[in-house]
């Protein structure tokens, strides 16, 4: 159990939690984990971690301790206890919540002294440990320097700024992207679907035309920045105009367009306001303006 | 004018069909081309193209025609009168349409005994030329081999099939993911940017992260293929617990949440039809029946 190593500790060992501690052990972090049902730690205690019997024990075994839980009510739950080995100890939280509960935990934690950083896991389980994979931090930056090195035994870590809330926000925006472009994918699957073309023949040229998207994400971004979206060659009501024939082709092959109409319907509000002309960048400027509000 | 490169037509000089023609100048094609208004092809002549007196003459000086207008009966009514001219040559459409309107078109082109195929253009004016872009195509084998090595001009040409529909069915597909994504971005962006923070330094870590959704994406499409959904870790009943974080923190931020509030109900429609279990994958199968239908 010797390592140069920094000693970290992991609480909460579901299947996230347990390829926490699992990519630490990999590499050579001396690992102490606890779960409330013991059961779960055993797969890792073979792989040489160490069984705290107590929370307490396990915060008191590390100067970093590791908390992937259900929601913050457990978090509080388990930790209260421990608060006196909380003290002068760091605890990154990679529960997932929201941006006020991330405020909230960051006041529970300096009240009793210790160190935090909110965090969000961009990956499913099997990703953790890849240093392609994006783990997302938020809270003062001297505590996640001094954790980094241990952290990025993890994933890539990022550090997104001392706003605890920020890495819960980027969280739902970015879980938002990719409902978004999931059930786009598979609106589009189910299209092709209708006409014989399996998913895995469509979706190299989907992913294959999502870097292409990628670029106009690209261009867009500075536009959303200034509040001007030149529309060039490509606008809004040209966007309008083409939906038309994606609706169509899957009311004709008798798939839900929900999605497809909702996208129409907010284009119209962003031609509805004058952005006929503009970028798709600007119906940034109807979504942040309710439906019913002005 | 003289060149080893195939001679080409490009008919239609809105600002798609002029950067086809730069495009086949750029490479050293004999380029021929006609526009209603003759003002949109001076910029092309003055670059080398020839410019014809009438459609009948464009379509009569190359073996092959590349057509972009502004829809179908666009093309029909100026290619109508130049019929005789395409009898023995190849006609590729790359105007929009749908995939019903490609079969009567190919039918169209069959009975002057033209060669046909139906393609869609995946960019916007300033990245045709560009190797990295895709240029679908569909309609017969032989008639896109004939003529492959002289499209490439434009863009990575990609044969889709012999069903003419299915450069358009894709185009459809593409596009709704494309609108799909860039709203789910744009809403990330507003959600992040109502805590100050940049669409410029958000776009990066969003672009990376759909990096992790092209692997979702993969790993799924030989679910759907295969009509069958584990849900391993990420299953649709976890996203429906994450999204109420993201609905959560949009609503504090006023943000519009008709997105995020359909994807929800898309989700509980397929855990109410027993894919509470499942991957994300699964939602395909509510996409194919619209609500209210069953
Ligand atoms: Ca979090
Ligand atoms: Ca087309």
């Amino acid at each position: 159990m010797s390592s140069d190593r920094q000693a970290v500790t992991v609480i909460g060992l579901g299947s996230m939690g347990s390829a926490l501690a699992a990519a630490f052990l990999d590499r050579g972090h001396p690992t102490t984990v606890w779960n409330r049902s013991a059961a779960r730690a055993r797969p890792l205690a073979e792989r040489g971690a160490r069984l705290a019997a107590t929370p307490e024990e396990a915060v008191a075994a590390s100067p970093l301790t590791v908390a992937c839980v259900l929601d913050y009510d457990a978090l509080y739950g388990v930790l209260d206890p421990a608060a006196a080995a909380l003290a002068g100890r760091t605890l990154v939280n990679l529960s997932s919540g929201s941006p006020e509960q991330a405020h909230e935990a960051v006041a529970w934690a300096r009240s009793r002294g210790a160190g935090y950083l909110d965090g969000a896991i961009m990956t499913t389980p099997p990703g953790v440990g890849s240093p392609e994979v994006m783990f997302l931090y938020s809270g003062p930056h001297a505590v996640f320097e001094a954790h980094r090195e241990t952290l990025a035994a993890l994933g890539d870590p990022l550090h997104l700024g001392a706003d605890p809330g920020l890495a819960s926000l980027y969280d739902a925006a970015l879980l938002g992207l990719m409902w978004s472009t999931l059930t786009g994918w598979l609106h589009g699957t189910a299209l092709v679907g209708a006409e014989k073309t399996p998913a895995t023949e469509f979706t190299p040229i989907a992913i294959r035309w999502l870097g292409t998207v990628n670029r106009f994400l690209t261009a867009y971004a500075p536009q959303v920045d200034a509040g001007r979206y030149p529309g060039d060659d490509a606008t809004v009501d040209v966007q309008i105009a083409a939906i038309d024939h994606l609706i169509h082709a899957a009311e004709a092959r008798g798939l839900d367009n929900a999605l497809p109409e909702l996208l129409k319907a907010t284009m119209e509000r962003a031609r509805a306001t004058g952005h006929g002309g503009d970028s798709y960048a600007s119906v940034i400027e109807v979504l942040r303006n309710p439906a019913g509000e002005r």
